[in-house]
This record gives C-alpha cells, sequence and structure tokens, in this order.
C-alpha cells in the first residue's frame, strides 16, 4: 500500500496554493478505486466520470473560501441515498434509484465536497463483519485474513486505502465502529438525532445513526461542526446543545473516565496490555480512571439481538423475504427469524428492562467524563466467520451493541497495532451530546499514542488540537455558595460538585457589600490593575443546561464573568460590578470570604 | 354541600394558632368521609382510626416548622401503594398488600401529611368517567346527572367534596385532567418522570404519570416543589431542571400561547363562549394568542387505544385476564381486547408514526410558552355512558390523549360553571419541564376567572403569586450580539429569538472597551449612582439550557449579571467588570453601540 495524505487540511492547503485540482485528484482517486475494487470489493457502484462531473463542473465557479469542504473526495455507503445512483443496502432485490439524496450527502455537497461511489456493506447493515454482502466479501485494508469490518465495510476501506478523505456509514449496533478499530481510523457513532438520517434505509429505525470515517479525530470533530444540524426531514433528528460545538470555549483539563472493572478480551493476548496503555496515556494526560461494573451495558447490549428490537429490522426487510426467500442471505433471515412472532407486549418489556438498565448504566455516567473501553474484545479471522458466520460477529459487538439503545454517544479511536500489523484501537463513549469532547478525547488518544495515520504520518502537531467543552462547565464561588454557607444550596441542586478549593491569580480584592435591606451581606471580588491579591475560591463543575437558571439567581450587582485562576487558566466564576463595591468594605486581608466571617468582623 | 377551606395555608395557619389539631381535623374528615361513601362511593379503602394513628401520633413528637406538610390529610388512589393496606387498582382478584408506600406517598408523609385512604377508580385506571368500578361508580361532586370523571375518581372527589386538601392521582391519558375539570379542581399533569412512579400499578409503564388534585394551582405548584425529585427506585425518572422549580426568578411578562384553530366542542352550546372567555383573559393579562393546527396531536391522541399502546395495558392486566376471565370488568375486557395479537413490528411502526407526530408537534410549540385548550370538548352524561360506555369516554379524551405520548406538561383549571352547575375549566401545556411556568398560568387563569374554589372562597389575593419561569430566559445585549452584528450568530444558534429593542433605566454608562489583541472593540455597559442614560439594548430569548454554553464564549471584562430596563424590570444582561472600563472611552452620548458603530468615531 502506498503512502498518501488526503486529509482535509492537507487537501485544502494543494487546492489553495493550486499543486492540485479537484478534478485532478478525483480522477486519480477513481483509477485507484477501480484498481482496489477487485481485491477489496469495496465499492458496489464507483461513480462513471459523466456521474461524477457535475459536482466537480460546479466547483469551478465557486469560490473555495466559500466551501469549507472544497474539492473533498467521500464515499458513502450504499444504505445512504445519492441522487440518481441506485441504493441496494447490498441486496440488488431491494434497490431503488433515489431522486434526492440523503440530507446530510446534500449538506456535504453543498459545503463543496464531491461524491466517489457508493460502498459495500453487510447486508441490510445488518452485520458486524463486511463479509455478508452479493457483492463479494471485504477483506481488512491491512491484513488478508481478517475482515474490514462492518456492516460499513466498503466506506472504512474507502478511507483506509486512501481512495476518500472520509467516508459515510451508519451505527445502529457498531457498524461504524468495528470497521474503524480494524482499519486504523477513527469512527465517530455521533449522538443520535444530531446528524439527519433521512435518505438512510433504516435498519433499527429508532437508534440508526450516520457515522463519519475519517484518518484523524480533528477532521472528525471538524465534519461533525459543519453538519450537525436539525433537519425536518428525520423525525428522529434531535437540535445539538451548543456546548456540543468545536468552537465552544472549555479544554480539557483534568477529567475523569471510567472502565471496566473486568474487561473482556476474549482471549486475545495482546488486548489486555494494549488497553492498559491506552489508560496509561489518558493517566498521563491528567485524566482519573475509575473502575465500573459492565454488567449492565453488556446486559442492554444482549437486548439488541436476543430481544424484540430484530422487528425493527424485520419492518424493512421482511416483507421482501417474505416476497422472495432468495433475495436475502441466509444469515441475514437467520438473524430476523424471530421477529414475526415477537408481540407488541414482548416489546415493551423488553423497553421496560432497558430503561432500568438504562437507569442504572446513566447513573454509573453520572460523575464521569467518559468511558474507556477497547473497541472489540479481540479481531476475528476470517477463517472463524467462514465456520460460524454469527458467533464471531456477535463477539465483534460487544463493545458497541448497547450504544445507540442507551442513547451515548461514542467515537472509536486507534492507538496501537498488533504483532501481526493488524490495528488496534478504543472506544471512548459518554452522554448524548457530548461529541466534540469525546473527539477531543480520541484526539488526544491519537497523538499521544503515536500510532501512524492511514496513509502515513502523523496528526500534525502544528494543528490546533481540538479541546472541546462537554456538557458540563466549571464555575468558581468566592462567597455565601461555597460548601456549607447558605447558597450552596443553589450549587447541589443543580447536581453540581465541588473540583477544587484553590486561590484567584494574585490580582483580586474582595469586599464585603452593603448589607442587602434583609441584611445579608454578599461578596464582591473584582480584578485590580495593581494591589491585588489570590482570593480564596471554590471551583464546582454543574451540568450546562443548569447554569442559566443558576445565573438567573444572582442579584445585582453580582454576575457571572471570568476569573483567573492561580494556575493561570481562566473560569467561568463571579465579579461584581463596580457601582456595588462603593458602599462595601474591603476585606482582601483576610484572604477570603470564609476567613471574614470566621474573623467576628462582620 | 357544606362550605370548607382545607386549603394547605389555611390549615396551617390554624395549626400554628393552635385552634384546631391534626387528630381533631382527621376524625372529623373520617366522619365526613364516611358519610360521603354510600352517595359517591370515593374511598375502597378509608383508613380506620387504628391505622392512621400512627400518622398522627408521630406528628405529636414533631415541630411543625419542620414539617412543611404537617398534618395535611391527603387522599391516594387504589393503584398507589400505601404501606400495609390493600392496593386493588379496583380489581379485587388483582389486589396485593404492600410492605412499602409508593416513593411519592412516603416523600409526603415525610413532610408531614397524613393518609386517609385509598380511593376509587376506573378500573386498572383505564376510563376516563368513574364509573368503571366494582367499588360503586363515582358520581360528580356537583351535580348527580354526570360522572366525577375518572380514572381519578373518588380522588378528585375527595378534594371537591372537602375531605382531603389534594389527593393522588394517576395520568396517562387523561385521568387526572378531567376528573379535575369535572369537579372545580386543578390537576397537575406533570412531565413525565419528574414525580416518581415507583410503587404504582402500571396502566403504560412508558407514559404513566402521578398528578395532584387541589383546590388551587398556588398548592399544586407547593406540592411539586416539595416533592419533584429523582427516584432510584423508578427507570423512568428524570430529573427536574431547576428552571422548573418555583423558586426561580422570574415572572409571567408578555407571552404568546397557542390555540387550537378549530376547536372541537362536540356540539356544546356554552363551551366555545366559555373557552373564548378563557382566551381572553390570557390575551388582557398581556398574552398573544396564536391559532395552530390541532390535527397532529388529535392524530397522536387516537394512537393511544386505537393502536399497540394498549399492549401496554394487557401487559399488567392480561395474565389475570387469562386465568380468570370475571375478575376484569367486561368494558375494560373490551377495550384490551385487541392488544395480545398486536406484533412488535406493528409497535415499532406505531413508535414511528408518533415520532413523525410529535415532530410536527413540538415545531409547532417552538415559539410557543404554552398552548389552551378546553379540559374536554364537553361534559358526557350518566345516561349516556350507561347506553355507550365507550363512545363518550373517547371524547372525554379528546384534549388529553396525546399529552403523555408527546410528553408535555399539563395543568387542568377551573375557569367556569356552566348554567346547569357543572365545573368547567381548561388545560394548559408545553413543553416538558415547564410545569411551575404552566402553574403560574393555571394560577392566573384561575385568579382572574373569579371562579370559586371548591368548598367556597377565592384563590387568596394576598398570597405571592406563582410567577415561575419556564425553560426560556430573555437576555439584554448591548453590542456585537445584536441583530446583524458580529456576534449575533452566537444567540441565534443558539435558538434565541428577538423579543424587543429597548432601552435601560436611564442609570448606566457605555463605553467602547480598549481594542482586543485583534483589533476588536466591544462595549462595557456599567451601572452609576449619578449621571446615567438610558442605552438601547436589545432583549433576546433563548432556551435556558442554552445559556450556560453562551456564557463561556463571553470574555473578561464582560459578565453577564442584571441589567434595569426602561420600564423598571431586571433582566439578565451584559455588564462590565470596572477594570476593564478604565482604557475605555466613554460613548454614552451616542446612545447605544449601534449609534457610536455609525457614526464613524470608531
Amino acid at each position: 500500500m502506498s503512502s498518501f495524505d488526503l486529509r482535509l487540511s492537507t487537501l485544502r492547503a494543494a487546492y489553495r496554493a493550486g499543486t492540485l485540482t479537484p478534478r485532478q485528484l478525483i480522477g486519480e482517486l477513481r483509477a485507484k478505486a477501480a484498481a482496489l475494487n477487485p481485491a477489496f470489493h469495496l465499492f458496489i457502484h464507483l461513480l462513471s466520470e459523466a456521474e461524477v462531473a457535475p459536482y466537480l463542473d460546479r466547483l469551478e465557479t465557486q469560490d473555495i473560501e466559500a466551501l469549507p469542504l472544497y474539492g473533498i473526495p467521500f464515499a458513502i455507503k450504499d444504505n445512504i441515498d445519492l441522487a440518481g445512483i441506485p441504493t441496494t443496502a447490498a441486496c440488488p432485490a431491494f434497490a431503488y434509484t433515489p431522486g434526492e439524496s440523503a440530507t446530510l450527502v446534500a449538506q456535504l455537497i453543498a459545503l463543496g465536497a464531491v461524491p466517489l461511489g457508493k460502498t459495500n456493506l453487510d447486508q441490510f447493515a445488518t452485520g458486524l463483519n463486511g463479509t455478508r454482502s452479493p457483492y463479494g466479501k471485504c477483506r481488512n485494508s491491512v491484513h488478508p485474513d481478517y475482515p474490514s469490518g462492518g456492516s460499513s465495510a466498503g466506506s472504512s476501506l474507502a478511507v483506509a486505502l486512501g481512495v476518500a478523505s472520509f467516508a459515510l456509514g451508519t451505527d445502529t449496533a457498531g457498524s461504524g465502529r468495528v470497521p474503524a478499530g480494524l482499519n486504523n481510523l477513527v469512527g465517530l457513532k455521533a449522538t443520535k438525532g444530531v446528524l439527519s438520517t433521512a435518505g438512510v434505509v433504516p435498519a433499527c429505525r429508532t437508534l440508526d445513526c450516520v457515522t463519519y470515517f475519517t484518518a484523524t479525530a480533528r477532521e472528525a470533530s471538524d465534519l461533525l461542526a459543519l453538519t450537525a444540524q436539525a433537519d425536518p426531514r428525520d423525525a428522529y433528528s434531535r437540535k445539538n446543545p451548543q456546548w456540543n460545538d468545536a468552537r465552544a470555549f472549555g479544554k480539557l483539563a483534568t477529567f475523569r473516565f471510567g472502565v471496566p472493572s473486568q474487561p473482556e478480551f476474549a482471549g486475545c493476548a495482546e488486548s489486555p496490555a494494549l488497553f492498559a496503555k491506552a489508560r496509561a496515556l489518558l493517566e498521563a494526560a491528567g485524566g482519573e480512571a475509575v473502575e465500573i461494573d459492565f454488567a449492565p451495558f453488556v446486559e442492554a447490549a444482549n437486548l439488541l439481538y436476543q430481544g424484540p428490537w430484530v422487528a425493527e429490522r424485520y419492518s424493512v426487510a421482511g416483507e421482501l423475504m417474505e416476497a422472495n426467500k432468495e433475495a436475502v442471505l441466509p444469515v441475514i433471515r437467520d438473524v430476523l427469524a424471530k421477529a414475526p412472532s415477537a408481540t407488541a407486549v414482548e416489546l415493551f418489556r423488553a423497553q421496560y428492562r432497558l430503561q432500568a438498565l438504562k437507569a442504572v448504566c446513566d447513573a454509573a455516567l453520572e460523575s464521569l467524563d467518559f468511558v474507556l473501553t477497547p473497541t472489540y474484545p479481540r479481531p476475528v479471522t476470517l477463517a472463524e466467520l467462514e465456520r460460524d458466520p454469527i458467533g464471531p460477529n456477535s463477539l465483534l459487538g460487544y463493545y458497541t451493541n448497547f450504544m445507540n439503545l442507551l442513547d451515548y454517544a461514542a467515537v472509536a479511536t486507534p492507538t496501537a497495532f498488533m504483532k501481526n500489523g493488524l490495528p488496534w484501537g478504543v472506544t471512548v463513549f459518554g452522554r448524548a451530546f457530548t461529541d466534540q469532547y469525546l473527539l477531543s478525547v480520541a484526539d488526544l488518544l491519537q497523538r499521544s499514542s503515536g500510532v501512524e495515520c492511514v496513509g502515513g504520518g502523523k496528526p500534525d502537531a502544528s494543528e490546533r488540537p481540538t479541546t472541546a467543552a462537554n456538557d458540563r462547565v466549571r464555575v468558581a464561588v468566592c462567597g455565601a455558595h461555597m460548601q456549607g454557607l447558605p447558597l450552596n444550596r443553589d450549587l447541589v441542586c443543580r447536581g453540581a460538585r465541588l473540583v477544587e478549593a484553590t486561590q484567584t491569580a494574585p490580582r483580586y480584592r474582595l469586599s464585603a457589600l452593603a448589607a442587602t435591606p434583609d441584611g445579608t451581606r454578599r461578596p464582591g471580588m473584582r480584578r485590580v490593575p495593581d494591589g491585588g491579591a489570590a482570593i480564596a475560591i471554590e471551583v464546582w463543575e454543574m451540568p450546562s443546561l443548569e447554569l442559566g437558571s443558576f445565573l438567573t439567581t444572582i442579584p445585582s450587582p453580582l454576575a457571572l464573568g471570568k476569573v483567573e485562576l492561580a494556575n493561570g487558566t481562566w473560569v467561568t466564576g463571579f465579579v461584581c460590578e463596580g457601582y456595588g463595591l462603593e458602599a462595601g468594605t474591603d476585606i482582601t486581608e483576610f484572604g477570603g470570604w470564609r476567613a471574614w466571617l470566621s474573623s467576628g468582623r462582620k
């Protein structure tokens, strides 16, 4: 495999410099794809020169600066619509030609990206290995004895083999994360509903997600920021809160992450040490590992195929299967066999069980920023899948099947290679709407692990690292909100926890404001050019969604601005308008509100 | 029916004054209940003197000031557990005696409330009229030709007839709101999951809510604030965001509310005028009415009984029904008849349809603070129900059946009496987690309509009106966030809308702060004791959950505090720390940032 670099920033720089044109690049990539296809079966439909021409022609009249994805080649899993090209879901009898592209495909094209073709998949996106297709089995991009992983098999190969900068997959049960792990890619399984699924053949309509395959976490972050958008065409679309946006203020400071107390490696000789290394990378970056019971996650995962959720898949493929049994692969028929007999009563009972498990899993995640797991217990070989098409496939889903049922976001990221050269990686997952934060963690892991990206090279250290906020905000408090004082309840009732008791930078003065009509005195802290001191404060962390109502409780002249801490970082915190300070008493000499209170001077 | 006043504040005042004791009151109420039961069948089990004694004994050793519900009598629908007393769900063959009280019952008792007994209901909470019980039909509290409404029949009667200060009902499809409407009560159907349902016999486990019946909206607000609490015993429990708390800052200023463009009154001669009157009360209070298409709400409502959701009900009663057909009332058997044959595929398809409808309904609610409807199209008579136990019952659910399917909060509130003396009311509903705001609206309606409360009297005008915030916050901006200026996108991407362009109170000065390293200048507004002017600002409204991430985008010395508007009200808005103003230029004379920008002086 020759070296290549199709990263978004690399191509953009080349286009700007005039050393490359989209037409030239797409021509080369089409030829490369055609050459690879006989061995890898990655494309079901590679766009012809005529089919790709309109997308290229259009770019020639447009300004690169107006199009963030100008000339970026991408591949589309063949269960996602591209206008005018058949969608097969890897089932020829199911095929139809859509008049309209999937919303996300249309968004990407509007941003300047150029579609290359429709990629191979496990039929109806049912599978995690890439061999369940009448269009050929997809072998791994690196090792011929292993599968590509699936169901987004061809999409992972398109990026891993250097035919596309990024690719769209889908991920209901792991179809985006497993092939990412097996092919040294970042696989973003964003929060359900953040990326539109309008124009996607459903696998499980209530669970489906579209995914991005990229060489680096940074690219996935950029693509997500460009395309996360509520879609009126998609009833399951959800509004992405703005803390989950790449431009958000904040950075990966100290953090707490979960790891399974008894991780499953299915007897793999190498995975335990590779996982321990990934954990150590996070600890070295300031993370505190917390071991968690993984049993409820596994039980939730088992509901997906052992429970009535197969009826969702059946609701798509079932009619065809009944009309024409042979149209559907035997292994898919086996998976869906129980579906028609499942009753609504059984489904409700399974949903109750899932809700009970979700309550337990959510509680485990509540005090964590994310959870770290392997992406799969161990890789499985093509030979194993030949012998048993179900068991080894299920094993690959051990760490992925529960994700959408529990409504979490997840990113698979490479961290190592096995001795045989096969890529190996981890998945970080967390609460819904923490995608950008998870990508920051994936970015950190990808950089710090030192693995080469697909095509060679490493994530460019000169690029701004992605440092997104998650769904928590830290707030510095300096008065009655501190632990044990009367207004601390306003933090506690919002689920806030104390992160640290520290001091401000030595640039503040503290006043006891004039008493309010009910006799209450409160502190006002002001930043000063000279003569400042370090003031004792506490940093609390609360859900971002609660910060707004907290702010509304704060009376003038107090306000929430930014406070510089002793370590030089700035955090949201209490400040005071100047007008309120005039009638106050300067109490800076006490070093803090608590010390003044206990001094008896008040 | 004699006059009575069992309101929370009335009883508390009497207990504090020593003019009444809980033991004395409970004794009187038990006697009254026993006298009423033969005609009204409101209690299935009235606690004996011995059964109620432990709750009273306990109060004698406790301080009234430590117990917000000290000695407050309440009734419990008999599908909610009270430890040691049989729970029947109005089906003797189903009865069991729980060892533990429902979480909510335990919370209330811990707050000092005293349970009086278990109340009659439509069997398995399946019905909206109160006649489907082997323990007797519940007639209306006011008019003998009408039913109490149900399924929380006895609970509504307990409050309406003056036997309890408040009562617990349940509301899956309208069971709390319909009887509230028919008996001159406030019925709070809080957001799903905000009040625990642990220890409640499920009707539809995914939809069930516990409800409060009270004489006034103010009491329901207080009860909700005291008991909204995440419950580890209830997998469907949800954390109540703190904007949905009675103590929240904010008040009912200008607001926008929806009304059905073609309301259904089922031929009622009086309801159209009564509904128009309620609408006019809101308009007089500053509300802007917006007519909305009600068809998607009605279609969602129809899914509840015509679709596979009956399988949820069947999952509770089905086993018993199969083992002993005669144990279940014929009408309930009829309702559940289709359930066993519903398939999981059908249920998933119905859930997809519901999601599609929810997307449409949510979009309609997005720019509204709430929606106003009648509580039912028209009352139905006992004679009608005798002739047809299904049709008239369904009619009562026209405005209620969709609520939990769509995940909205709702409050039924009295606004009028019909010519025959029958109470009549409206329902206000809105987005999840706006319960306290909806109760503010209900309070406003109840006060302004002038209707007498149950037992006589009116909501006490001397009481602080409930003025809660909803899930939106108003923010005053004075610089680059204003419409058309560069940072306005930070408001728009958070779903903010411009409420008004106005001015501050004449107590501020405006500065152009020193340029940042990238050459940007921003305004700093400061409140001054003397020499202030009115500064041009814009007030925007955004989802409260987005305010936190908005705050994190704001750099020092700017901050969000409180700003006084020209009309004398205070609103969250931009302020500036004193240190940032020193190097700035005073531009107060321009009257605002926009004027300064266009002056060419920058």
